[in-house]
């Protein structure tokens, strides 16, 4: 059930059975030659259509995150962190306010990962700090760091996954839109890793925008392994997180 | 062309022709017992799938808007106007450090008109008072209200549009998704008018959501009609403040 | 009934009979070569003289607005929309502790529009995100925009009138101030048009200020006319807003 | 010089000559049972109008202060310290970018003090965690402070003139608003004295709003005395700040 | 009694004695040639060692202040007006919601004054805009301007103590730090006057850091003595404010 | 070399050799029965002073963290993730302008990882979005997390070391105050496990405090074995970031 798809009335029936939701989190930015700007929103957007099929709640993906360090490549756009602290807070207590109390953000991009979780700390900060119980629980879920993905991952490539435009994601992109598949410009084949700093830093070190990666390696098949993989590892997680 | 279905030396080729964007903004919100909660999202994002097959660039809807209004219906989102004031900011700044010049935000919500337009202030702003021309040009057109389609509106359902959960915008949002039809449920058949304020005044004066409108009027041949005219309309007034 | 020269206890006795306030707003910025820079605010603070002369309570003037696209003329100040947000929040929360309900803000500066509507939503947002009634109307009127005034802008001057440092505005700044006539230096006669954007671009198209107006044609005598019709236009639009 | 009462090309001339500018400063807020709520902002303004007729450039009295502890009290209006910050630094960065260097507040509220200080501060951090020099100089200077004012107070009150609601102040109001003096319903005589916490708190120590005062000893003569004494203190003030 | 080395069950039984606690407050910022960065966090910590034996509870120090104007000088540290405001604000939150009443601040530096003062400014606005009484006291103690610190002073340096960097300030840190003792490189000896604006200004008027001090008149044994006086103003100060 | 006992000389000269800064941060939050409120500050501290005597500059700790689960606990105290995000930015950008480079957060507490991580992107989009290159490297290291550390911990106590009030960071508090040394009240001996939410939610779960700890098992013996591979982790990892 896509929150965007439904009307109120199914939402509030929604509610009597259940008061958790899943909120897809992505990135708009550069992944390479050959990825999709849009890929750390459109693997958790694709695998959070399989767990809108076995009945929770998908709210719509928030396909801007924080993505600093790609806008020194055109079509990157990042939230400052105090911004998209703001935009999880707002989420969270709008939907709160309703009745929900299990906020399950499912991830695909890395540079969320501490802001989010900050973002979690000042909601509960402000039911704390008001001497209030919040009655919220909140948890962030990275679609590439379950068991079953990362399984998948090392069985399929190994070390040659590296940490950005990876094959592992770029094949999932490509079962969702298979005619995105390309690979040509990978030059060298095996992009470089180090540490992430600011934008200009950034396209220095990392010149195509790639770290560590061979997405040449992925295909729309391996696409189909992750998102089985992927699905498994969110129901999974989502269940243990909120019950089912 | 769709950004999040681009790569970055795509867009960067794009830029050498353009340096505009359009960049669809709507809501979560309810729209009655009949209108998906994300009619005001669906509604732009579908009108931009046309900008973009005309050869636009079309940046990711921003689906979550001011909605605070809403927020005693079950699935309604709002960002505070501050919270989106600074999203809005930081999209724009991002793309603009790299080329893009014009933005053109496609609206689908008439409560985020008044922050889109103090957020295009905040950015020129902060060039004002930093004493640097930003060459920055922004405009916020709203979907709904172009020529063509408020002709078309007026033609249609005349008063019995309203002006929430709206058959016009109804309509466009069966042209993109026939499986959403539905009429049940709404009684009165024209819901009440009145002023906007906060949401659990806005539920007490219009307790099904619906505002002044009929949209058991709609008809998904309504809505191609809808989107030719707001294609139109869209691609018009997008072509007078950017160019072609 | 002016606020700062009542007393509390006076406030206290009008608060039994009435709990709606006027407060005008205005802005600090360039008219041109003949307009005073406090026109924006002259304007609103001498139309409520009148509806307090009826007995409405009148705050002091906000008299410093959103005015960042005049920062290129000396003597402009703005607040970021940011800035003004807050400063509308803190007025109405203030107030509202004391019993007020409505909020009629009295307005001389088409910039000021998004920026104040923005706040109220922001106020109500607080409101609705933590699940309370905050029994609060606001609304913003422009003394420019009532019927009596338009047409009376119309009848003066057609086109004429134009959209900053219009004779319209400027006769009523000299029918408070009849001592600041002056009609040299406008050269062309006619002010050019266009959109308005940050403030090294506004003055490279609007080199001496004005937008699209010729304030020679202001007299005294017309701003008399002004006033009338914009104080018959604020009080209907007041009670309209808050009851008599 | 009034700046809402000159046009640009005024200011631009007087920026030839001078860059520093007058701001008074007040608050909205009670100030006993007989003491208008605007005095600190009638007061500065009052004063200030001197210094204009001295050939300085006055801007508008920015008339809403900080003043949460006097909320409990109908009619009193506060920004928070943060907001107030916000403007403070707004409208020196605005005149700043013109070419002002030199900005003296003339305050009428011990409650501003705090902040129109910390918000210098924030102004010249900016500048100084830039690596950049601001250019600029600062100054709040109470009206109420300077060695003729606090003389004459001393003189003509002695401990009696208190701390809020003072004899001094009030004088200064009933000369510039004769038709303001009156004189019942003051009781005690003299009123308590006692820290300053919050609203609620506030109330409960002082019920009728003055601390430590005698408002009845006012008169309009005096108010005279304040004037001349204010004014000599405050040029002298602001020429040791600006040079003259 | 430390906060810092205390358990929670520890400071339970203290709540039931006693809902004070002496919240230390410095600067990271340079002294002169001579002088320690951390001068002024020193200074009060030290003196609220005596505080803490006295039974009092003692805060960890917040050893980051307001120094924007020292930024000049490598190693010193500012937090902005507005971040100190917050910190300020977050720390009486958490202890006030456990209990705490009166919080007072042992301050060693200057420049903190005015930001912590709107600090508590703000947390009781909070209250007050909202309607509740917060039942919180907040004071500011300076250990250099209490009667017996400012008497020796006088006595051991006169007017050569200056204002930065004093020699009365660095004695009590050699009385802290005997080993910190030194009185190289002072040229002058008797460092310049004037007024504090941004960084870069800063250095230009007070090239070596000091403003009108002669640090090499500081000993330990003056130091000492300083303590001592400091001590007892301390605890005069602080019982006043919050009881014995 | 410890910043705060530093003269601005001294820094200067420190710079000529190296950029880098080690900045330990913690929290002041309840650690169960028996541990130190400033555990978590106490630790980076203590490691810290060792690396100050290899020769790194080490600035003040930052002794207040995001501890806003503890605060159902007396003695707590926490930034909100939004404050801790500005003072950490404050502070890197303070020592920026003067030419440090890298900068190296020696942390004691798992909740600040978050917020910190954020920040370090906070300041990094500043730059991002400016156009600019910072030219900065910001590392979060924690010392319970190093290799010596852990596998130590795993030595010692095995699973009996929990996540919270451990028996690890115990022994080191110990090491350095020897007389904080106590056992009585854990009851039970482990305490529960479980995730962390708001603070009256973590008083239910985990009523004295601690998670899934034995304090018991600490000694000042197995405190001085933690700071040796504590100092020796820290050590590695401060050089493979910043050079030796």
């Amino acid at each position: 059930m896509f929150l965007q798809q439904a009307t109120w009335p199914e939402v509030a029936a929604y509610l009597e059975r259940s008061t958790g939701i899943v909120i897809p989190i992505g990135s708009t930015e550069q992944h390479g030659p050959t990825g999709l700007i849009g890929t750390d929103a459109i693997c958790p957007e694709t695998i959070a259509t399989g767990m809108a099929e076995s009945g929770l709640l998908v709210a719509p993906t928030l396909s801007i995150g924080m993505a600093q360090h790609h806008l020194g490549f055109p079509g990157s756009i990042t939230l400052r962190p105090s911004t998209l602290l703001a935009v999880v807070r707002d989420v969270i207590t709008s939907l709160a306010g309703q009745g929900f109390t299990h906020f399950y953000f499912l991830n695909g991009h890395g540079g969320n990962i501490a802001t989010v979780n900050a973002a979690f700390a000042e909601v509960w900060a402000e039911a704390s700090l008001s001497g209030q119980e919040s009655g919220l629980a909140m948890k962030l879920g990275n679609w590439f760091a379950g068991p079953r993905v990362t399984a998948l991952s090392r069985e399929l490539y190994g070390e040659a996954d590296g940490s950005h435009a990876t094959a592992s994601e770029i094949s999932l992109t490509w079962y969702a839109h298979p005619e995105a598949e390309r690979r040509d410009g990978l030059d060298p084949v095996r992009a470089p890793n180090g540490p992430i700093r600011d934008a200009i830093d950034y396209r220095k070190h990392f010149p195509d925008g790639r770290i560590g990666s061979e997405p040449h390696l992925a295909t729309p098949e391996h696409g189909k392994r992750f998102y089985d993989a992927g699905l498994a590892d969110a129901l999974d997680d989502y269940r243990a997180f909120a019950g089912s």
